[in-house]
Protein backbone atom coordinates (compact mmCIF):
# COMPACT_ATOMS: atom_id res chain seq x y z
CA UNK A 1 0.00 0.00 0.00
CA UNK A 2 2.64 2.32 1.13
CA UNK A 3 4.71 1.50 -2.03
CA UNK A 4 1.90 2.26 -4.41
CA UNK A 5 1.31 5.57 -3.07
CA UNK A 6 4.40 6.58 -3.06
CA UNK A 7 4.66 5.46 -7.01
CA UNK A 8 2.20 8.24 -7.16
CA UNK A 9 3.96 11.11 -5.54
CA UNK A 10 7.45 11.45 -5.47
CA UNK A 11 10.23 12.49 -8.53
CA UNK A 12 10.90 9.59 -9.91
CA UNK A 13 14.74 9.37 -11.27
CA UNK A 14 15.25 9.13 -15.15
CA UNK A 15 16.44 5.56 -14.92
CA UNK A 16 13.82 4.40 -12.57
CA UNK A 17 11.29 5.76 -14.80
CA UNK A 18 12.40 4.54 -17.71
CA UNK A 19 13.04 0.87 -16.16
CA UNK A 20 8.82 1.92 -14.86
CA UNK A 21 8.15 2.23 -18.46
CA UNK A 22 10.01 -1.11 -19.76
CA UNK A 23 8.29 -3.09 -17.76
CA UNK A 24 4.98 -1.60 -18.21
CA UNK A 25 3.99 -0.36 -15.07
CA UNK A 26 4.31 3.05 -15.62
CA UNK A 27 1.85 5.13 -18.21
CA UNK A 28 1.45 8.71 -17.78
CA UNK A 29 2.90 11.66 -18.28
CA UNK A 30 6.44 12.12 -17.23
CA UNK A 31 6.13 16.11 -16.39
CA UNK A 32 7.59 16.95 -12.88
CA UNK A 33 9.72 13.36 -12.96
CA UNK A 34 13.57 13.44 -13.34
CA UNK A 35 13.87 16.68 -12.22
CA UNK A 36 17.39 18.62 -13.89
CA UNK A 37 17.20 16.54 -16.57
CA UNK A 38 16.53 16.88 -20.08
CA UNK A 39 12.47 15.23 -21.15
CA UNK A 40 13.25 14.55 -25.30
CA UNK A 41 10.41 14.89 -28.02
CA UNK A 42 10.66 11.50 -30.24
CA UNK A 43 10.33 11.58 -33.91
CA UNK A 44 10.75 7.84 -35.82
CA UNK A 45 10.56 7.77 -39.64
CA UNK A 46 11.72 5.51 -42.32
CA UNK A 47 15.36 5.85 -43.66
CA UNK A 48 14.72 7.23 -46.89
CA UNK A 49 13.17 10.18 -45.04
CA UNK A 50 15.65 10.64 -42.46
CA UNK A 51 18.20 12.78 -44.16
CA UNK A 52 14.96 15.16 -44.94
CA UNK A 53 14.00 15.40 -41.25
CA UNK A 54 17.53 16.14 -39.77
CA UNK A 55 18.04 18.67 -42.31
CA UNK A 56 14.24 20.38 -41.47
CA UNK A 57 15.30 20.46 -37.69
CA UNK A 58 18.75 22.00 -38.66
CA UNK A 59 16.72 24.44 -40.59
CA UNK A 60 14.46 24.94 -37.45
CA UNK A 61 16.31 25.14 -34.48
CA UNK A 62 14.12 26.59 -32.31
CA UNK A 63 11.06 24.48 -32.25
CA UNK A 64 13.07 21.20 -33.00
CA UNK A 65 16.46 21.55 -31.18
CA UNK A 66 18.75 18.15 -31.59
CA UNK A 67 19.70 15.78 -29.05
CA UNK A 68 19.75 12.67 -30.72
CA UNK A 69 20.09 11.54 -34.30
CA UNK A 70 20.22 7.41 -34.55
CA UNK A 71 21.30 5.01 -37.38
CA UNK A 72 18.94 2.80 -39.66
CA UNK A 73 17.70 0.44 -36.74
CA UNK A 74 19.67 1.52 -33.95
CA UNK A 75 16.74 1.60 -31.06
CA UNK A 76 19.38 2.68 -27.98
CA UNK A 77 20.46 6.15 -27.40
CA UNK A 78 23.71 6.14 -25.29
CA UNK A 79 24.48 9.66 -25.61
CA UNK A 80 20.99 10.38 -23.78
CA UNK A 81 21.21 7.05 -21.37
CA UNK A 82 23.28 3.88 -21.25
CA UNK A 83 20.20 1.73 -20.53
CA UNK A 84 17.91 3.33 -23.28
CA UNK A 85 15.81 0.92 -25.43
CA UNK A 86 13.56 3.97 -27.53
CA UNK A 87 10.92 0.96 -28.32
CA UNK A 88 9.86 0.41 -24.75
CA UNK A 89 11.19 3.02 -22.50
CA UNK A 90 8.74 5.91 -23.36
CA UNK A 91 5.18 5.50 -21.19
CA UNK A 92 3.73 6.64 -24.27
CA UNK A 93 3.74 6.42 -28.35
CA UNK A 94 1.66 7.43 -31.16
CA UNK A 95 1.80 5.41 -34.43
CA UNK A 96 1.37 7.81 -37.95
CA UNK A 97 0.29 6.27 -41.39
CA UNK A 98 0.40 8.62 -44.26
CA UNK A 99 0.48 11.55 -42.00
CA UNK A 100 -2.82 10.65 -40.20
CA UNK A 101 -2.78 9.40 -36.35
CA UNK A 102 -4.08 5.59 -35.84
CA UNK A 103 -2.90 4.09 -32.69
CA UNK A 104 -1.33 4.44 -28.95
CA UNK A 105 0.88 2.25 -27.65
CA UNK A 106 3.45 1.87 -24.74
CA UNK A 107 5.59 -0.45 -26.46
CA UNK A 108 6.61 -0.66 -30.25
CA UNK A 109 8.82 -3.52 -30.40
CA UNK A 110 6.57 -5.43 -33.25
CA UNK A 111 6.59 -2.11 -35.19
CA UNK A 112 9.84 -1.69 -35.14
CA UNK A 113 12.49 -2.37 -38.15
CA UNK A 114 16.18 -2.00 -39.27
CA UNK A 115 14.98 0.82 -41.75
CA UNK A 116 14.01 2.94 -38.66
CA UNK A 117 15.77 6.39 -37.47
CA UNK A 118 15.21 8.02 -34.19
CA UNK A 119 15.29 11.69 -33.44
CA UNK A 120 15.07 13.23 -29.61
CA UNK A 121 14.14 16.70 -29.41
CA UNK A 122 14.55 18.70 -26.57
CA UNK A 123 11.40 19.78 -24.62
CA UNK A 124 10.09 22.92 -22.59
CA UNK A 125 10.08 21.02 -19.44
CA UNK A 126 13.39 21.67 -18.84
CA UNK A 127 13.27 25.68 -19.17
CA UNK A 128 9.40 25.61 -17.05
CA UNK A 129 11.01 23.75 -14.15
CA UNK A 130 13.84 26.54 -13.34
CA UNK A 131 11.33 29.05 -14.07
CA UNK A 132 9.57 27.54 -11.16
CA UNK A 133 12.50 27.23 -9.30
CA UNK A 134 12.83 30.88 -9.74
CA UNK A 135 9.71 31.36 -7.90
CA UNK A 136 7.65 32.62 -10.80
CA UNK A 137 4.38 30.95 -11.42
CA UNK A 138 4.25 28.76 -14.35
CA UNK A 139 0.23 29.52 -14.69
CA UNK A 140 -0.54 26.11 -16.45
CA UNK A 141 1.21 24.02 -13.83
CA UNK A 142 -0.49 26.32 -10.95
CA UNK A 143 -3.75 25.42 -11.90
CA UNK A 144 -3.43 22.31 -13.28
CA UNK A 145 -3.73 22.40 -16.92
CA UNK A 146 -1.72 21.36 -20.21
CA UNK A 147 0.28 24.44 -21.21
CA UNK A 148 -1.90 25.90 -24.67
CA UNK A 149 -0.57 25.42 -27.82
CA UNK A 150 -0.92 27.23 -31.30
CA UNK A 151 -0.35 27.15 -34.87
CA UNK A 152 0.73 30.47 -35.97
CA UNK A 153 0.70 32.31 -39.35
CA UNK A 154 4.47 31.97 -39.24
CA UNK A 155 5.75 29.44 -41.79
CA UNK A 156 8.80 27.10 -40.88
CA UNK A 157 11.49 27.12 -43.22
CA UNK A 158 10.82 23.69 -45.58
CA UNK A 159 12.96 20.73 -46.26
CA UNK A 160 12.22 18.15 -48.66
CA UNK A 161 8.53 16.90 -47.78
CA UNK A 162 8.70 18.52 -44.57
CA UNK A 163 7.14 21.92 -44.31
CA UNK A 164 4.06 23.56 -42.55
CA UNK A 165 3.29 26.22 -39.47
CA UNK A 166 5.54 26.89 -36.89
CA UNK A 167 3.56 25.80 -33.52
CA UNK A 168 4.47 27.45 -30.46
CA UNK A 169 3.31 27.07 -26.84
CA UNK A 170 2.04 30.14 -24.87
CA UNK A 171 2.82 31.34 -20.79
CA UNK A 172 0.82 34.39 -19.45
CA UNK A 173 3.47 36.32 -16.77
CA UNK A 174 2.57 39.53 -14.93
CA UNK A 175 5.93 41.73 -16.75
CA UNK A 176 8.57 41.40 -14.43
CA UNK A 177 7.76 37.55 -14.39
CA UNK A 178 7.75 37.60 -17.85
CA UNK A 179 11.20 39.43 -18.34
CA UNK A 180 12.57 36.92 -15.74
CA UNK A 181 11.06 33.83 -17.62
CA UNK A 182 12.79 35.13 -20.75
CA UNK A 183 16.24 35.73 -19.93
CA UNK A 184 16.24 32.06 -17.83
CA UNK A 185 14.74 30.27 -20.83
CA UNK A 186 17.66 32.07 -23.27
CA UNK A 187 19.95 29.75 -21.02
CA UNK A 188 18.29 26.62 -22.50
CA UNK A 189 18.79 26.80 -26.22
CA UNK A 190 18.35 23.00 -26.38
CA UNK A 191 15.04 23.29 -24.69
CA UNK A 192 13.51 25.93 -27.23
CA UNK A 193 16.06 28.84 -25.67
CA UNK A 194 14.05 32.09 -25.68
CA UNK A 195 10.60 32.90 -27.02
CA UNK A 196 9.77 34.05 -30.36
CA UNK A 197 6.95 36.56 -29.62
CA UNK A 198 5.24 38.31 -26.60
CA UNK A 199 2.35 40.50 -26.56
CA UNK A 200 -0.58 40.82 -29.12
CA UNK A 201 -1.39 37.32 -30.51
CA UNK A 202 -3.17 38.73 -34.01
CA UNK A 203 0.81 39.38 -34.50
CA UNK A 204 1.83 35.89 -35.17
CA UNK A 205 -1.89 34.57 -36.90
CA UNK A 206 -3.22 33.44 -33.37
CA UNK A 207 -7.06 34.70 -33.59
CA UNK A 208 -8.07 33.85 -30.22
CA UNK A 209 -5.92 32.90 -27.84
CA UNK A 210 -8.65 30.93 -25.73
CA UNK A 211 -8.99 28.52 -28.13
CA UNK A 212 -5.68 26.87 -28.74
CA UNK A 213 -4.67 24.07 -31.24
CA UNK A 214 -3.62 21.78 -28.98
CA UNK A 215 -3.35 21.13 -24.97
CA UNK A 216 -5.63 23.35 -22.32
CA UNK A 217 -7.41 27.10 -22.43
CA UNK A 218 -5.26 29.49 -20.92
CA UNK A 219 -6.02 31.26 -17.83
CA UNK A 220 -4.54 34.74 -18.16
CA UNK A 221 -4.77 37.36 -14.96
CA UNK A 222 -4.96 41.04 -15.35
CA UNK A 223 -1.82 42.56 -16.80
CA UNK A 224 -0.44 39.32 -17.67
CA UNK A 225 1.46 39.32 -21.37
CA UNK A 226 1.46 36.28 -23.40
CA UNK A 227 5.06 34.86 -23.86
CA UNK A 228 4.89 32.43 -26.85
CA UNK A 229 8.24 30.01 -27.27
CA UNK A 230 8.59 27.36 -30.14
CA UNK A 231 7.14 24.40 -29.33
CA UNK A 232 7.86 20.97 -30.14
CA UNK A 233 4.84 20.36 -31.55
CA UNK A 234 5.84 21.55 -34.67
CA UNK A 235 7.42 18.66 -36.23
CA UNK A 236 4.20 16.52 -35.52
CA UNK A 237 2.32 19.44 -38.00
CA UNK A 238 5.87 18.62 -40.03
CA UNK A 239 5.16 14.76 -40.31
CA UNK A 240 1.28 15.68 -41.36
CA UNK A 241 2.21 17.44 -43.90
CA UNK A 242 4.94 14.83 -44.64
CA UNK A 243 2.58 12.08 -44.43
CA UNK A 244 5.52 9.36 -44.52
CA UNK A 245 3.64 5.44 -44.63
CA UNK A 246 5.36 5.02 -40.91
CA UNK A 247 5.75 7.44 -38.20
CA UNK A 248 5.97 7.20 -34.41
CA UNK A 249 6.32 9.99 -31.89
CA UNK A 250 5.72 10.29 -28.57
CA UNK A 251 2.39 10.74 -26.97
CA UNK A 252 2.36 14.59 -26.02
CA UNK A 253 3.43 14.73 -22.26
CA UNK A 254 4.75 11.19 -22.54
CA UNK A 255 8.29 12.09 -23.06
CA UNK A 256 12.03 9.97 -23.13
CA UNK A 257 13.25 10.95 -19.57
CA UNK A 258 17.04 11.00 -20.11
CA UNK A 259 20.30 11.27 -18.48
CA UNK A 260 21.39 14.53 -19.90
CA UNK A 261 22.05 17.63 -16.88
CA UNK A 262 19.28 20.34 -18.71
CA UNK A 263 20.48 22.87 -15.75
CA UNK A 264 21.10 26.29 -16.51
CA UNK A 265 23.91 27.01 -19.22
CA UNK A 266 24.63 23.39 -19.68
CA UNK A 267 23.95 23.80 -23.63
CA UNK A 268 25.24 26.62 -24.35
CA UNK B 1 41.58 71.08 -40.94
CA UNK B 2 41.38 66.86 -41.28
CA UNK B 3 42.44 66.56 -37.63
CA UNK B 4 39.63 69.01 -36.20
CA UNK B 5 36.84 67.15 -38.59
CA UNK B 6 38.23 63.42 -38.08
CA UNK B 7 38.04 64.45 -33.68
CA UNK B 8 34.08 64.97 -34.57
CA UNK B 9 33.59 61.55 -36.17
CA UNK B 10 35.52 58.80 -35.19
CA UNK B 11 35.37 57.16 -31.73
CA UNK B 12 37.48 58.18 -29.21
CA UNK B 13 39.39 56.31 -27.06
CA UNK B 14 38.40 56.32 -23.39
CA UNK B 15 42.45 57.66 -22.10
CA UNK B 16 42.12 59.65 -24.98
CA UNK B 17 38.80 61.41 -24.04
CA UNK B 18 39.69 61.77 -20.45
CA UNK B 19 42.80 63.43 -22.11
CA UNK B 20 41.01 65.76 -23.76
CA UNK B 21 38.06 66.53 -21.32
CA UNK B 22 41.02 67.30 -19.30
CA UNK B 23 42.24 69.83 -21.33
CA UNK B 24 39.16 71.22 -21.62
CA UNK B 25 39.07 70.67 -25.89
CA UNK B 26 36.03 67.91 -25.56
CA UNK B 27 33.03 69.19 -23.85
CA UNK B 28 30.40 66.94 -25.93
CA UNK B 29 28.28 63.76 -24.67
CA UNK B 30 30.36 60.61 -24.87
CA UNK B 31 27.82 58.36 -26.16
CA UNK B 32 29.52 56.10 -29.04
CA UNK B 33 33.21 56.69 -27.89
CA UNK B 34 35.26 54.37 -25.77
CA UNK B 35 33.19 51.26 -27.14
CA UNK B 36 33.76 48.40 -25.30
CA UNK B 37 34.23 50.11 -21.79
CA UNK B 38 32.27 50.98 -18.84
CA UNK B 39 31.19 54.57 -19.34
CA UNK B 40 29.98 55.62 -15.67
CA UNK B 41 27.38 58.38 -13.34
CA UNK B 42 28.94 60.75 -11.30
CA UNK B 43 28.12 61.26 -7.96
CA UNK B 44 30.50 63.04 -5.49
CA UNK B 45 29.35 64.04 -1.82
CA UNK B 46 29.99 65.12 1.84
CA UNK B 47 31.90 62.25 3.35
CA UNK B 48 28.88 62.53 6.57
CA UNK B 49 26.34 61.77 3.87
CA UNK B 50 28.89 59.27 2.12
CA UNK B 51 27.87 55.56 4.05
CA UNK B 52 24.03 55.81 3.83
CA UNK B 53 24.08 57.14 0.22
CA UNK B 54 26.97 53.77 -0.23
CA UNK B 55 23.70 51.95 1.80
CA UNK B 56 21.18 53.11 -0.61
CA UNK B 57 23.29 51.67 -3.81
CA UNK B 58 23.89 48.31 -2.21
CA UNK B 59 20.08 48.54 -1.61
CA UNK B 60 18.97 49.82 -5.26
CA UNK B 61 21.34 47.59 -7.18
CA UNK B 62 19.56 47.78 -10.28
CA UNK B 63 19.37 51.76 -10.53
CA UNK B 64 22.54 52.05 -9.05
CA UNK B 65 25.05 49.40 -9.95
CA UNK B 66 28.27 50.49 -7.87
CA UNK B 67 31.60 50.85 -9.99
CA UNK B 68 33.64 52.48 -7.37
CA UNK B 69 33.68 54.15 -3.96
CA UNK B 70 36.50 56.55 -3.19
CA UNK B 71 38.45 57.67 -0.16
CA UNK B 72 37.58 61.12 1.57
CA UNK B 73 39.46 63.81 -0.81
CA UNK B 74 40.67 61.32 -3.01
CA UNK B 75 39.18 62.15 -6.83
CA UNK B 76 41.33 59.11 -8.22
CA UNK B 77 40.23 55.99 -9.42
CA UNK B 78 42.90 53.67 -10.25
CA UNK B 79 40.19 50.79 -10.70
CA UNK B 80 38.15 52.23 -13.81
CA UNK B 81 41.36 54.00 -15.21
CA UNK B 82 45.13 54.27 -13.68
CA UNK B 83 45.48 58.46 -14.81
CA UNK B 84 41.80 59.21 -13.93
CA UNK B 85 41.17 62.75 -12.19
CA UNK B 86 37.66 62.85 -11.29
CA UNK B 87 37.84 66.96 -11.17
CA UNK B 88 38.69 67.27 -14.90
CA UNK B 89 37.98 64.21 -16.99
CA UNK B 90 34.20 64.55 -17.65
CA UNK B 91 33.40 66.49 -20.13
CA UNK B 92 30.37 68.59 -18.16
CA UNK B 93 29.27 68.68 -14.58
CA UNK B 94 26.32 69.55 -12.27
CA UNK B 95 26.88 71.24 -9.24
CA UNK B 96 23.82 71.32 -6.37
CA UNK B 97 23.48 73.02 -3.65
CA UNK B 98 20.91 71.63 -0.74
CA UNK B 99 18.70 69.27 -3.69
CA UNK B 100 18.91 72.60 -6.17
CA UNK B 101 20.87 72.48 -9.26
CA UNK B 102 23.23 75.75 -9.51
CA UNK B 103 25.35 75.26 -12.03
CA UNK B 104 26.80 73.49 -14.88
CA UNK B 105 31.03 72.87 -15.29
CA UNK B 106 33.75 71.39 -16.79
CA UNK B 107 36.01 71.28 -13.98
CA UNK B 108 35.35 70.95 -10.40
CA UNK B 109 39.05 71.51 -8.96
CA UNK B 110 38.12 74.91 -7.81
CA UNK B 111 35.11 72.88 -5.90
CA UNK B 112 37.10 69.86 -4.53
CA UNK B 113 38.29 69.47 -1.20
CA UNK B 114 39.37 66.58 1.26
CA UNK B 115 35.94 65.95 2.41
CA UNK B 116 34.60 64.70 -0.52
CA UNK B 117 33.94 60.90 -1.73
CA UNK B 118 33.65 59.94 -5.15
CA UNK B 119 30.94 57.17 -6.87
CA UNK B 120 30.62 55.87 -9.99
CA UNK B 121 27.71 53.97 -11.07
CA UNK B 122 26.96 52.01 -14.39
CA UNK B 123 25.25 52.94 -17.24
CA UNK B 124 23.13 51.85 -19.70
CA UNK B 125 25.35 52.93 -22.80
CA UNK B 126 27.27 49.26 -22.04
CA UNK B 127 24.34 47.20 -23.28
CA UNK B 128 22.47 49.50 -25.63
CA UNK B 129 25.69 49.25 -28.04
CA UNK B 130 25.67 45.45 -27.84
CA UNK B 131 21.94 45.28 -28.41
CA UNK B 132 22.70 47.61 -31.82
CA UNK B 133 25.67 45.33 -32.61
CA UNK B 134 23.40 42.68 -32.62
CA UNK B 135 21.67 44.16 -35.06
CA UNK B 136 18.85 45.08 -33.09
CA UNK B 137 17.38 48.99 -33.54
CA UNK B 138 17.80 51.17 -30.60
CA UNK B 139 14.89 53.89 -31.76
CA UNK B 140 16.15 56.80 -29.92
CA UNK B 141 20.17 56.18 -31.47
CA UNK B 142 18.51 55.72 -34.86
CA UNK B 143 15.97 59.18 -34.42
CA UNK B 144 19.25 60.83 -32.95
CA UNK B 145 17.36 61.67 -29.67
CA UNK B 146 18.03 61.55 -26.20
CA UNK B 147 16.53 58.31 -24.22
CA UNK B 148 12.91 58.60 -22.74
CA UNK B 149 13.33 58.91 -19.08
CA UNK B 150 10.08 58.48 -16.37
CA UNK B 151 9.86 59.10 -12.59
CA UNK B 152 7.89 55.69 -11.77
CA UNK B 153 5.31 55.07 -9.11
CA UNK B 154 7.98 52.37 -7.63
CA UNK B 155 9.52 53.81 -4.28
CA UNK B 156 13.27 53.12 -4.25
CA UNK B 157 14.89 51.27 -1.31
CA UNK B 158 14.72 54.72 1.39
CA UNK B 159 18.49 54.14 3.42
CA UNK B 160 18.86 57.51 5.57
CA UNK B 161 18.55 60.82 3.80
CA UNK B 162 17.98 59.28 0.42
CA UNK B 163 14.75 58.17 -1.17
CA UNK B 164 12.51 58.68 -3.86
CA UNK B 165 11.03 56.97 -7.03
CA UNK B 166 12.65 54.52 -9.40
CA UNK B 167 13.33 56.71 -12.84
CA UNK B 168 13.47 54.40 -15.81
CA UNK B 169 14.39 54.90 -19.18
CA UNK B 170 12.70 53.43 -21.57
CA UNK B 171 13.02 52.01 -25.02
CA UNK B 172 10.95 50.67 -27.57
CA UNK B 173 10.97 47.45 -29.85
CA UNK B 174 9.20 45.06 -32.10
CA UNK B 175 7.98 42.04 -30.10
CA UNK B 176 10.95 39.43 -30.65
CA UNK B 177 13.81 42.36 -30.43
CA UNK B 178 12.33 43.21 -27.28
CA UNK B 179 13.03 39.78 -26.38
CA UNK B 180 16.59 39.73 -27.57
CA UNK B 181 17.21 43.20 -26.31
CA UNK B 182 15.66 41.83 -22.59
CA UNK B 183 18.38 38.96 -23.39
CA UNK B 184 21.05 40.81 -23.85
CA UNK B 185 20.81 43.19 -21.40
CA UNK B 186 20.36 40.86 -18.50
CA UNK B 187 24.52 39.66 -19.35
CA UNK B 188 25.32 43.62 -18.24
CA UNK B 189 24.40 43.95 -14.47
CA UNK B 190 27.08 46.46 -13.97
CA UNK B 191 24.45 48.66 -16.47
CA UNK B 192 21.38 48.32 -15.14
CA UNK B 193 20.39 44.53 -16.33
CA UNK B 194 17.74 43.23 -17.37
CA UNK B 195 14.25 45.59 -17.62
CA UNK B 196 12.16 45.87 -14.54
CA UNK B 197 9.06 46.19 -16.61
CA UNK B 198 7.56 45.91 -19.88
CA UNK B 199 4.53 47.03 -21.40
CA UNK B 200 1.36 48.81 -20.17
CA UNK B 201 2.89 52.26 -19.00
CA UNK B 202 0.44 52.90 -16.29
CA UNK B 203 1.47 49.44 -14.43
CA UNK B 204 4.32 51.60 -13.03
CA UNK B 205 2.95 54.37 -12.75
CA UNK B 206 3.60 56.59 -15.60
CA UNK B 207 0.53 58.64 -17.17
CA UNK B 208 2.18 59.60 -20.39
CA UNK B 209 4.91 58.01 -22.37
CA UNK B 210 4.61 60.98 -25.15
CA UNK B 211 5.88 63.50 -22.02
CA UNK B 212 9.00 62.01 -20.21
CA UNK B 213 10.47 63.26 -16.92
CA UNK B 214 13.84 63.86 -18.45
CA UNK B 215 15.74 63.23 -22.23
CA UNK B 216 13.64 63.39 -25.47
CA UNK B 217 9.88 61.71 -26.33
CA UNK B 218 10.01 58.75 -27.68
CA UNK B 219 9.55 57.17 -31.19
CA UNK B 220 7.19 54.20 -31.11
CA UNK B 221 6.06 52.28 -34.26
CA UNK B 222 2.85 50.48 -34.30
CA UNK B 223 3.33 47.14 -32.42
CA UNK B 224 6.25 48.04 -30.43
CA UNK B 225 6.89 46.58 -26.86
CA UNK B 226 8.06 49.54 -24.77
CA UNK B 227 10.84 48.13 -22.35
CA UNK B 228 11.45 49.95 -19.03
CA UNK B 229 15.42 49.39 -17.71
CA UNK B 230 16.32 50.98 -14.63
CA UNK B 231 17.96 54.70 -14.52
CA UNK B 232 21.18 56.50 -13.21
CA UNK B 233 18.99 59.21 -12.69
CA UNK B 234 17.29 57.66 -9.82
CA UNK B 235 20.36 58.80 -7.92
CA UNK B 236 19.67 62.71 -8.96
CA UNK B 237 16.00 62.36 -7.70
CA UNK B 238 17.52 60.31 -4.40
CA UNK B 239 19.68 63.84 -4.31
CA UNK B 240 16.67 66.49 -4.52
CA UNK B 241 14.98 64.35 -1.60
CA UNK B 242 18.32 64.34 0.49
CA UNK B 243 19.54 67.97 -0.32
CA UNK B 244 23.00 67.56 0.62
CA UNK B 245 24.65 71.52 0.93
CA UNK B 246 27.21 70.48 -2.20
CA UNK B 247 27.02 67.38 -4.27
CA UNK B 248 28.50 67.05 -7.87
CA UNK B 249 27.43 64.71 -10.68
CA UNK B 250 27.95 64.62 -14.20
CA UNK B 251 26.03 66.52 -16.47
CA UNK B 252 23.95 64.51 -18.49
CA UNK B 253 25.47 62.16 -21.35
CA UNK B 254 28.43 63.37 -20.37
CA UNK B 255 29.74 60.34 -18.62
CA UNK B 256 33.08 58.81 -17.03
CA UNK B 257 34.47 56.67 -20.10
CA UNK B 258 36.60 53.78 -18.51
CA UNK B 259 38.97 51.25 -18.95
CA UNK B 260 36.92 48.91 -17.74
CA UNK B 261 35.64 46.46 -20.22
CA UNK B 262 31.84 45.79 -20.47
CA UNK B 263 31.93 42.78 -22.80
CA UNK B 264 28.74 40.56 -22.80
CA UNK B 265 29.15 38.64 -19.13
CA UNK B 266 32.37 40.94 -18.27
CA UNK B 267 30.67 41.44 -15.14
CA UNK B 268 28.36 38.44 -14.27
Amino acid sequence: MDTVASVDTRPLSARELRARARAGTFDRPTSGHAPGMHQGNLVILPSDMAAAFLQFCVANPKPCPLLHVGAPGDPTCPDLGQDIDLRTDLPGYRVWRHGRLVDRVTDIRTLWTDDLVAFVLGCSFSFEEAVAEAGIEVRHRVVGRNVSMYRTGISTAARGPFSGPLVVSMRPFAPADAIRAIVISARFPKAHGAPVHMGNPAAIGIVNLDIPDYGDPPTLHAGDIPVFWACGVTPQAALEAAAPPLAITHDPGHMLVTDRPSTPDADL
